[in-house]
């Protein structure tokens, strides 16, 4: 496996995030719904865009976010999303390439823009995202270079695709080949209203394809339909190889074969924005996942990368992280039935 | 003067920032002129928009970022600057409006793109600057709405404007009816280089046509071509009804009749990037002095609203602005021959 090319091959929606401050009485007037992804046509975002306060123009989308951490880390990426041949998809495009990920996915070169997620920051460091997704609507299977999924060690899905019919069926097509391929497959539920949609089809993916699940507190509830965090880890246990759940300020479970590891969050961060938390999260734990260090090691990478976007605006990390990393896995052991030695 | 419709009407270079951080290397490899702002062209920002880290991007423009400031102080704006009509005109507009500016310069339709500098911050938070001026090139007299100098208290002028022809125009159209309507002309020399390109014109103006003048160090001695700050102070101060040198860590100097204020830089102010410190300097002045502040609150105010920007990434505020000024006027006195009681 060390062979492989690539340690992380990502695909998802591929967002401009706009990030401005608001205050909780903005999200009441327009009816925005608090700490969720809402999808919005052209003219809501017209609309919204026109109350929102001066914003920042950042790269983001979920999966972009976190291959965009693992190379920050120093591991070997790529991505696969759709952005149009615009000023926005032109963002995009040089800063996950800046980064160090490799992208090459084709532009659309008429009709929609790139997307972009209006992202609404409360006083409480809240994020309340209103998703225009343009041009990511047109990702299809042709865009799934088999080339990086076969040549990856993780494959790793957005739940946020699902709502998009030809993005979906890339997706199947990208973990059936990595099935078959022995590549791991990674998914990431993104959003509970979204595993609320698309339950059945999550708990299938999740029974029968993939080998490590993300997903945060309200996401696993939504998929199991339970009511208690422990109800909805006793549902996860049987299935996936590795689950891991995020908790926000509680840190993180991570769970692997009969391993249960309770990570607490780093104390005392002075949190700005938790765009990107999760998905900064997943770049640590899959990160130290692919170089086979423990499950605990992996999840306490986790949470030292959510602490770090955390403490500023935008989503992909802006501090010398490979020395959080050296930190971490300083401590590390070799990961039960990994396929490669401790490097 | 009290029934004017605004504080200050500003004309500048309509610009959006593309800011990431570069090592001192980076500068040294493509010969870029460090804490400097050089033009560049199309295919020039594109290359070097390649070689660039992750950025993120945030309306800028030197005058508008003073404006947007002011308009954050809770004082009444407007802004004269050319966009073109793409996603980053939109964001330009859309940023400036959002904080209470009123802008409507027609949106350039076809040609040239939005302008954007290319903003490389050092680790030493210095900021050098390349900027590709697309449709500002297209500002010209006819996009000055003569309304809005006329029922201004102050038209703030940028002096990179001087780079091209027909804003050079505009500028001097705006400077000369601003006059004839007893409204007060402010000039800030923006840059060094481009004072030695019209070091003639600019002695000129600074003579004949402006009250208020706005320069730090670099510039003033380049205007004056002398090698001291205080030859500098000593040639400019039978000039100008005020005079307001900014000195980085050093404060600032206020000169205005027969006055001199020394104003200490706010201590200990952590900096990450010193984008737009003089134009969060200048809209801090201009608002206590359009509320006919004595020139020391004045130049308190500037300071401290300049210690508010370089303590993050971009050039406009983003703290309460409006209780660090209600802090700095709470010691105020009424300027002396100032049109307006003190409220």
């Amino acid at each position: 496996m060390s062979g492989r090319r690539f340690d992380v091959t990502a695909i998802g929606n591929a967002i401009v995030d706009v990030i401005a401050a608001a205050d909780e009485a903005l999200l009441v007037e327009h009816k925005l719904v608090k700490g969720a992804m809402s999808l919005i046509d052209a003219a809501d975002a017209e609309r919204l865009y026109r109350v929102m306060g001066p914003g920042r123009e950042v790269s983001g989308g979920s999966a972009a976010n976190t291959v965009a951490g693992i190379a920050a880390l120093g591991g070997r990426a790529a991505y696969i999303g759709k952005v149009a041949d615009d000023q926005l998809g032109d963002v995009f495009t040089h800063d996950i390439r800046a980064i160090g990920v490799t992208y090459d996915t084709p532009a659309l070169t008429e009709g929609l823009s790139t997307a972009r997620s209006l992202i609404f920051v409360t006083p409480d460091a809240a994020r309340t995202m209103q998703t225009f997704l343009g041009a990511t609507t047109q990702l299809g299977p042709e865009d799934v270079n088999m080339e990086y999924i076969t040549s990856s060690r993780v494959v790793y899905l957005e739940g946020y695709l699902w709502d998009q019919p030809r993005a979906k069926q890339a997706m199947r097509d990208a973990a059936l080949r990595a099935q078959a391929s022995g590549v791991t497959v990674a998914l990431t539920l993104s959003d509970a209203f979204c595993v609320d949609r698309f339950r059945d089809e999550f708990l299938d993916l999740v029974e029968h394809h993939v080998d490590v699940l993300f997903a945060n507190e309200g996401e696993i509830l939504s998929l199991y339909q339970v009511r208690t965090f422990d109800e909805a880890l006793q549902c996860v246990r049987p299935h996936c190889h590795v689950a891991v759940l995020t908790r926000s300020e509680k840190g993180a479970v991570v769970l692997g074969g009969g391993e249960v590891h309770v990570i607490d969050a780093v104390p005392a961060v002075r949190v700005v924005d938790t765009t990107g938390a999760g998905d900064a999260y997943a770049a640590g734990f899959l990160y130290a996942y692919t170089r086979d260090c423990d499950l605990a090691t992996c999840g306490r990478l986790g949470c030292a990368m959510a602490a770090e976007v955390i403490g500023h605006y935008g989503a992909r990390p802006e501090a010398d992280v490979k020395s959080i990393a050296a930190r971490v896995l300083s401590g590390r052991t070799t990961r039960a039935g990994s396929t490669r030695s401790a490097g």
